[in-house]
């Protein structure tokens, strides 16, 4: 489960998702997303099948980094880094991507924005280990 | 090489790096650290042997993501991702650990906040792939 004290940084400082996922000869694959947590997990929200999903379905290891405001002596900002394993269901995007563009870009945005957007993926990734720097380690 | 583009966005908005590197076991190692560039390459200082440079010595394959701070429509910020080959040489710390505090913690910080420092170690990456979203991929 993720520590409260990291679920509380997702939600109020809002940190983009830098995910590790694993191309098929083994090389990281790396992306940047919107990042929510639920019930312990780590929540992600795709419109459209990317090979991020691709990865996750024929190996679910994943890693999450995302960076914090707090500056830490000497002088490197906290960050949360979490190691899980992925489950990609389908459906659900467009609700949580609203959610999400509430925090990121402001509470009166409507998004996605277009029209019937599809109702995409949501991969939630369970988690396995918590590393970093933070309140979430100390 | 890194487009000029990518080394322009490094010394303009002093991003910092989301380093991935290979554990023994094949698992994702990610810290994150202040980074540079010079002649093309990307470059760490570390003042202590780490994990992460066990891992480089070991296995030099490595990524690193960056953050932008320029959103793009619909919404998601540019991001920059390295792919590349690490080789780690002894010495010249804290003259580029130097360099990076003028950069993120103001011209006048006096750092590493320490007397007589270790020599410790910079880390160079040579860039085989630029993925992400940006000019650099424009």
């Amino acid at each position: 489960m993720l520590p409260d004290t990291a679920a509380q940084f997702i939600f109020q400082e809002a940190p983009l998702a830098h995910l590790v996922t694993f191309n098929p000869d083994g090389s990281p694959h790396i992306t940047l997303a919107w990042v929510d947590e639920r019930d312990g997990e780590l929540l992600l929200a795709t419109l459209f099948d990317q090979r991020k999903l691709a990865n996750l379905r024929r190996d679910p290891r994943c890693a999450v980094s995302m960076e914090g405001q707090h500056v830490r002596p000497p002088g490197l900002r906290e960050y949360l880094v979490v190691h899980g394993t992925a489950r990609v269901e389908e459906g659900g995007a467009p609700e949580l991507l609203q959610t999400l563009a509430g925090r990121h870009l402001g509470p009166d945005v409507a998004f996605p924005p277009m029209p019937n957007p599809p109702a995409g993926y949501v991969t939630h990734i369970a988690v396995d280990r918590v590393t970093g720097v933070g309140p979430w380690t100390d």
